[in-house]
């Protein structure tokens, strides 16, 4: 029997992407795989909507968060980098690793920089090589909602801009080339509704310019490698993983077809019934209310209730699977995936199942309320 | 319709293995992925034949090998490293990033470093802190048969030992503990005979220790953060590429119902009788008798025989693949693999093709000859 997954990545993906697996093993340097490749490069481009270089990794986000840092950072750098959980931690993290000085813009988890901050970053940092910045921070809920008004700052500067959206690419508008970002992570397994394992990332000429003059001294996410063998001959340099990259075509065709704007509503709406559904319910949210993320919905337990049973009832006797907290989070709040196939039923069948396992447990659980908030926001969904 | 791989890699991925990806996707962070990626630990130790520590990298095999530098060597080190192909470069490449010095023992593709060499640069290099060597020369089709005596040489010294067997472990005897190797790396798409993108890596008691007191600055494989989360949790520090990672499992069940000798024995069986085989039909070896490998058979392109419409006619003819030459050996030579669930049918069929191709082509080929020169070295495959 199978779960419902609601999880932050990887979510529930389609049948149809799943017997894309299926495909043969073919030749990796084969005009088969070029076939593969390339339009998985196209679709990739469109869903990122660039006319940059693009390079699909074998390899978890986090392996394309660094190759997006490894590319670009170098001693001596100086880069501004909001903090403000886990994964933007992992971010200054990688960053500082190749021996540059961040500008930590920290603030607590559930609450990010507000725009405000990021321009007093810049005006007072115009020497900063790079801004980068996770969108959506999986750890905490939370969503940057300034993203378009980035490439004013950083072009005033000249600094690159960098955007790590590994939990929302796909899911909320972010394109790239309109919006001045030379550099975008995301991850097969989250938005787009693919298995884990295949992360792209989108290259603009100004980044691509840079990472050409000095390439890094690192061989698996070595970008000026990629782009040398997709030039050349539209292979990748190391083998991929060939039913991943099938699976991960399969979903993207599936995002056009579907259109991109139509699934960015259908996210917003679903999360918004999620919030609103769940707070109804008697939960609150974890996020600040203008950093709430429309692809991951945290909230946070109410006194008394413990982790672990709440999340296996919920698994073993309605079969939908949540995440707990990550880091200092842990037993504090869960978490609720919001992206991929989301649709009314999961929403539904999440608000039901959570109201129920609430009162087994014997906390108050309105789920009459919850269902209909949510139903509201859902509208014709 | 589908292809005979006979490539050097992806291997033909048995049908129980393939579909072994269809399993749900599941929360990595779940008792569900505890009890599968333990299982996949404790088989990986199986065919290793390690008791050391293990991890499954979601990456190519090269970003395994990577891993097996960056944890270990740093800045100043000393390192003898065994070079006469593309991947012993690129392994003598990633050492040298790292800021250390190589004692790159040079000789020409297909004729390996003999173990007086070896033991000879391990006499002039007692300060080395490492000895890496790769197992088996995928662009060359050669094989080191010493490995089981370097230990001794490295005991004197105290030098670390770490063998990339990207391309052969599984296919022939590499006992890890047995032979002294403190790190051992390959991938699961070669004679293991799953879909590429997991590759599992080893870690004796002493490497471990050494990467613990002083782990590398990258994030996505770093081995000291996979261990803590397998001994916290028994998780992966990252999103696990989940599908592939139960097709892996079901290729190291397989292998340990056959049992190890035996598919030793069978690779050894088949390599005879495709380098008698082809042998017979007219072809000649391009690696020196001494040195070639089990697992990729490389031959010598007979004067005015034209790789491209050699290796396409070989495919739509008659569906069997095989690979070109690498780097400097492109258009000179072509590569046969023999990994995996190869067995007396690949074998015939590969050389029934390869004669017929020949022949429509205008070259002189004995098929009859080769087909009985396999069969003897078959036996009762």
């Amino acid at each position: 029997m199978e779960y419902l997954s609601m999880l932050p990545g990887p979510t529930n993906v389609p049948d149809r992407v799943m017997r894309a697996m299926l495909a043969p093993i073919i030749n990796h340097r084969s005009d088969d795989f070029v076939r593969l490749y390339r339009d998985v490069v196209e679709k990739t481009r469109r869903v990122f909507r660039t006319e940059g270089d693009v390079v699909a990794l074998s390899a978890s986000g986090t392996g394309a968060v660094e190759a997006g840092v490894v590319n670009i950072v170098r001693k001596g750098d100086k880069v501004i980098v909001p903090v403000n959980g886990e994964f933007s931690g992992r971010l200054a993290q990688m960053i500082e690793w190749q021996g540059a000085e961040t500008v930590r813009l920290e603030t607590p988890p559930g609450a990010n920089a507000t725009f405000g901050q990021v321009r007093e970053a810049f005006d007072n940092n115009p020497d900063a090589k790079a801004f980068y910045v996770v969108h959506n921070e999986t750890s905490t809920g939370t969503m940057v909602n300034y993203l378009d008004r980035v490439k004013d700052l950083a072009s005033r500067t000249g600094a690159l801009y960098v955007v790590d959206s590994v939990s929302l690419l796909g899911g909320a508008p972010l394109p790239v080339d309109e919006w001045g970002i030379d550099v975008c992570m995301t991850g097969a397994q989250k938005a787009i509704a693919a298995p884990p394992g295949i992360s792209p990332i989108s290259v603009g000429p100004r980044a691509k310019k840079m990472m050409l003059a000095d390439p890094p001294k690192t061989m698996y996410f070595n970008l000026p490698r990629y782009f040398k063998y997709y030039e050349e001959s539209s292979h990748t340099p190391f083998t991929p993983a060939l039913p991943l990259m099938y699976a991960f075509r399969e979903a993207l065709s599936m995002m056009l077809e579907e259109g991109l704007d139509d699934i960015y509503a259908r996210h917003r709406a679903c999360s918004e019934a999620l919030y609103a559904g769940l707070g109804a319910v008697g939960l609150s949210p974890f996020a600040r209310e203008e950093d709430r993320s429309v692809s991951i919905v945290a909230l946070n337990y109410p006194e008394g209730l413990e982790d672990g049973p709440f999340r296996r009832t919920l698994a073993e006797r309605f079969r939908v699977l949540v995440a707990g907290g990550f880091g200092d989070l842990k037993g504090k709040v869960f978490r609720v995936g919001c992206m991929g196939e989301v649709s009314a039923y999961h929403v539904m069948r999440t608000i039901s199942a959570v109201s129920s396992t609430l009162a087994m447990m014997g906390f108050e659980a309105d789920a009459g309320a919850g269902l209909a908030a949510a139903q509201e926001k859902l509208g014709s969904l």
